[in-house]
């Protein structure tokens, strides 16, 4: 795959560090993943046990993750279903609410428009100023939003979490960033038309685990865990989820330390030149004039960046660990 | 919980030793779980590395896991898509297929009926005799079955799925537990309308893991992997699926040493009285007039095994590892 056409494929989603290393064969090893907003420091309790992999997951302990993760959210065990990964909720929601019509504040994840299209149902991106009026059946917010960090206040969400419900439309918050802005979460709210989404794999730096929650009225909780069937995460979700929700010191250290290194970065990226648009203390968005060569510049160099296709000059940097960025302060001086 | 609640929950699904350890507080741990039929003596190949854990599954790794799945099939990876479990798949099929009625050969797995029904499709459990002349939009066989193992052959599922795809019908075959009779299985069979799920965790003996495989026409393999997205399974499940299905040698080895270990436990069950109906090399349906005595008092043992609320002189038991035959053997004779 020459440069042009890696450059496509990495438009669509992080990750993918098998393709980058075919597209750049000679790039130094190993890759610098900072094409997603995963936390490079994760939480480090135990896995699952051996003997977990060998059984089914028991019933009983997926239900001790829900009340863990519940209470780390302000939110109550009926109204919090897990799943692996907020992506396997994403996809599954336009098949639950049954709407003829979306609206999804935009630009935004992709996985959103995708999946409702995908479903069918007439989906329109609209600005962040039309959100409160929106006549769609369902309105999608990410909050913050993913690539350039845009935050929604839970005062505004409320409102129209509360306004919607009492239309009977739906107001999906997608809180999968959240955990760098915890204030303005609305995971705990009680509105039968809220929709919550939380993502376990991006904070606490564990994707590969695949685990997600979706925060909703408990007669939607019940129609989702039919649709997921009985043993919807594996055994280190179970595992790990439980013992990382339950880990408050180390949420409260992380955020921290997040946002510490989040600054390390802008001041890196200033220096070459970019401007730094926003983001959270995961990833931060930028601009540049160059935004296709810095991209590729950086796989030269071993360094997986996000382009995106409807911002020609944006570039996304997830947030490195300390350790990685005298590697990502050599190849931006390096550009030219 | 007291005996008669806890045997109407053993009767939905296996596993659940939570609820029994609860249930039959003084009975000697570790509990022994014959309540499913999962190999407890699984493929011990190396999980996936840490690293794995803190990023988004690369894409590429799905499709090689897919592609070594797809081989011990005799399938193409066109053909494979990875779920997290068979149970995944089961649950998403009467979304994908759209379809007004189906007919189960049963009594068979549960979660079939249930899938079906929660999806508003007309369902009907027939007979095995009727299954040739299923007027239904699909018709699902599991095979062998679970419970009784009661074997279709690969010839008229062959012709099962060539009449119906010439009539716009489907045919779903559940080959959950086929890895005991491989000669049986129709995973390399290509007709438009057949469907064939594949289980990981229960030949493999990692039902924690969390893997399965559907088997279908690749437009349709094309839209059920759009309603799991990018990332359907976990790195577990990524590292040990693409080990063991590479791993022929296990698989051999593992076939001929179940039905050993099968004939064992027949014969324990036989001298204690149990009418051996069937099965597969991973569980044994067994016929006694005193099933509900037998259940608890194996309980009482630390022993579950599985009752049926369709067939209350029927247990199941699990087929359990050689080291533990002589606990279950003290267990049958103590009965009284």
């Amino acid at each position: 795959m020459h440069d042009a056409a890696f450059l496509t494929t990495a438009t669509r989603h992080g990750g993918g560090l098998m393709k980058a290393a075919a597209a750049y064969p000679d790039a130094p090893r190993p890759w610098l993943d900072l094409s997603t907003g995963i936390n490079p420091e994760p939480w480090r309790g135990p896995r699952a046990p051996e003997e977990a992999l060998n059984r089914l997951p028991d019933p009983g302990a997926l239900g001790a993750l829900e009340a863990v993760a519940a209470a780390a959210f302000g939110a109550t065990p009926d109204r919090t279903a897990a799943t692996a990964g907020a992506e396997a909720a994403i996809r599954l929601l336009p098949l639950l609410l049954g709407v003829r019509s979306v609206e999804i504040v935009g630009p935004t994840y992709g996985a959103h428009a995708e999946s409702w299209r995908a479903a069918g149902v007439a989906t329109r991106l609209i600005a962040a100023d039309q959100a409160a009026v929106s006549p769609a059946g369902v309105l999608v917010i990410v909050n913050p939003n993913n690539p350039d960090g845009r935050l929604t206040r839970r005062a505004d969400l409320i409102a129209m979490a509360r306004a919607r419900s009492a239309e009977g439309r739906w107001l999906v918050v997608d809180e999968s960033f959240i955990e760098c802005t915890p204030e303005e979460s609305v995971s705990d709210v009680v509105e039968p038309g809220l929709i919550v989404l939380r993502s376990f794999g991006k904070f606490y730096g564990l994707a590969g685990v695949r685990l997600g929650f979706t925060l909703a009225a408990p007669e939607l909780v019940v129609r989702l865990r039919a649709l997921l069937g009985d043993w919807p995460v594996g055994a280190d979700a179970l595992a790990m989820g439980r013992g990382a929700y339950a880990d408050r010191a180390w949420r409260g250290r992380t955020a921290t330390a997040l946002i510490a290194r989040a600054h390390g970065l802008d001041s890196l990226l200033a220096r070459a030149g970019f401007e730094v648009l926003g983001g959270t203390s995961l990833f931060r968005m930028t601009r540049t004039p160059h935004a296709t060569r810095w991209f590729q510049h950086l796989c030269r160099a071993g360094i997986l960046t996000r382009p995106f296709d409807h911002s020609p000059d944006a570039l996304r940097f997830g947030v490195p660990a300390e350790r990685d960025l005298p590697r990502l302060a050599r190849a931006l001086e390096a550009f030219s």
